[in-house]
């Protein structure tokens, strides 16, 4: 996860087009799956996972050497917490993951003859809804704390696999991702979330990382910034 | 399959946190498929077979070097068996396997908006669906032999794989697992079991798991436990 | 794909293990696809793709350090021409894969309540017909030949996507495998073939293997065997 | 990707071969997937994008060792430009990619009894079309590039799995490569696309990879060529 060879603004830039792209991947197969699926949802939603999954793992083994590939907040601020980046770099990395995923909603649209932004009217409330975004947050920190200290190499392919596998084990279909969540707010189609329902979105997907952040704090027995440091000085061979 | 680095209390909470993680995939995307699926039972039992196929695969990458990522009482029947874990240790990570079990289950009952727990209705009785659990454990229980002494680094993809095959070959879609047959049934959802089925199930499972652990012992000719032991020694370093 | 750790016995047996479970996955899915696709073929197919793929591969992982896991007499006999196993150990390995075929179609036979063995009435014949599977074995053989002297690592994978493609991008879904042809010829199932089609199958799945290895010994400048050997010896460390 | 180990005339035969089998994967399926998908588009093209992918990571993995298994122009251009390829083998390289292209259309026809080649009435123009297309190719160039200098091993699995999800996430199913445009007009199947809208695809494949290529630089900060080589040199042990 971490890597810190190329500078800040290469980092920067990595993380905004990566998540940029991942956005463009969500929200256009989304678009495209409900377009053809002749209303069976399911057929929509596998061309979603599909789609998501596939391009998920792709960005992560394109970016992740460049500048970790998180693409989400939640992610860059448990990175720094477990000795990662440094604080004063999150906000760099979350404005730029913010910008990308807003253009990356924009560029789907745009492929796909939408307007470039409009407000979601797709509902998701309720208690259950927040849950399945805290087990969804907990899962996916889950699998990049436990693989990127001690399974680096197949990380991407996990990340790809869990989040496909989320899409459909969760209520919510799993964002897990402030970022993502923000950006789909401003898509009236298959992947939207109307405006009101994402902060509870979001704090349930803080609430979740933290979790799993604390879980594995203590699997490691209490000393995980060395171990990460270790694992970054294997990445930069 | 066996590491030893972590203490025993971190193993097995760790196989607790993963199957339950495994169990919520399995019940939720179950419910989920059936669902969108508009009443096309294959569909509905794609979605299931991805998800579950992706979950168990990032979850082993994810646990995998913690506890061996076994999820499965007869898995650690057999690693003990293999001078992996100690005989000892079995009934912690059993314990640990099915209270997270039911607790997915749980989890994916809240996420989905039903009754914490029922007991399934859904019959799965005869001799085809017991012979089908046979061959589903024997070839689960093979593949992760063959791949764990010689392969190690693809396991993890390999059972994944394997389980999602598992779901389509055998006629029982693959249950191949003692806690999850037993959370499965007080789900009364998709992937439930009904209670009475569950012991033929449960042998079938584990005469599988003999048959191939004996299958392996004979090719490995004899010495199964050096071998184990250097997989090991491999994975600790 | 050439290892040779293991006794003539012991490969001989997990050639046969492995083909059978192949094949029950190939039969099983097949039935299991028919049976929930609620008459869309296309469905029926994806499930039978899907879990064909993926067997396929997490067998090889399972199986290609014991006995290379060629699981097809045409696989055998390029790789004893090849150099890889012994020419007078290409009958034990073609007796074993049949066997283990025809044994696999019975499992699967018994897992779903179809009579033990049944001739198949689905007619594959016409020029179109052999055309593809020389087309599918000529794909196939390039692929084993091309990743199993360069690229050892990920030839399961790419064996069991590549298959997984071939069911759909050739008419004949692909059966590239003598043993695989002649045992669904004994399946009255989706996956089943008429045994008056079976010769031109056999013939142009051969054609297609020797166009394979003749195009390869020609990239690798004649001079295959020391390279191969070279290629099994890194298997071996 | 760029390997020099082969002399010319084995790696232009590679490309043209790697081609021909990605094409007919690509029509292929088309052709199957809509003659079985009972008029659903998305069970159709879910069929097309399985196939697809799984045959370009096959395809990868098997040729890129002999000729970097572009198996498209400009692709081939961007590595000249990298420093990977010599110019001058830039003709010969587009030359076989593109007789490798039609004669793999023709091959699918042949299996799926279609003339052997027809000018498709697919008609897919405007500006959102052109614009996908910019993006598909600014995707896959961004991939290959990511990949290839500091992750090369997962390379051939990040590039099928970027094309599977773009077969979704752009309007016009991200045909990214001049060659499979070009032979894709040559098909009036699921696939094709409509002469007069190839000349708007080209330009804007070309732009993407352009653009694609310039991030990158500028992330390598201007010394991509020495990190190129030593990526090679490293392919090449």
């Amino acid at each position: 996860m971490p890597v810190t060879r190329a500078s800040l603004s290469r980092r920067v830039v990595a993380e905004g087009v990566g998540t940029g792209l991942l956005l463009a991947a969500v929200v256009g197969s989304g678009i495209m799956g409900e377009r053809l699926a002749g209303g069976n949802a399911a057929i929509a939603l596998l061309a979603n996972t599909l789609a998501t999954g596939a391009a998920l793992s792709a960005l992560i083994l394109t970016f992740g050497p460049i500048s970790g590939a998180h693409f989400n907040p939640a992610v860059s601020l448990v990175d720094a917490w477990q000795g990662g980046i440094a604080w004063r770099e999150v906000p760099g990395y979350a404005a730029a993951q913010l910008a990308g995923a807003f253009a990356g909603v924009a560029a789907a649209h745009l492929m796909f003859g939408e307007p470039l932004f409009a407000f979601s009217t797709h509902a998701r409330s309720g208690g259950a809804q927040a849950f399945s975004e805290l087990v969804a947050s907990f899962g996916l920190v889950s699998v990049i704390l436990g693989c990127a200290r001690r399974n680096p190499d197949p990380t991407p392919i996990a990340v790809g696999a869990y989040i496909a596998a989320a899409y459909w084990f969760t209520a919510s279909t799993s964002f897990a991702n402030p970022a993502v969540t923000l950006a789909r707010a401003v898509t009236n189609t298959f992947s939207g979330i109307r405006p009101d329902d994402v902060p509870a979105f979001l704090a349930a997907q803080l609430a979740g990382a933290v979790l799993a952040t604390a879980l594995f704090r203590w699997i490691d027995g209490g000393e995980p910034g060395r171990q990460l440091r270790s694992a970054t000085a294997r990445d930069a061979i």
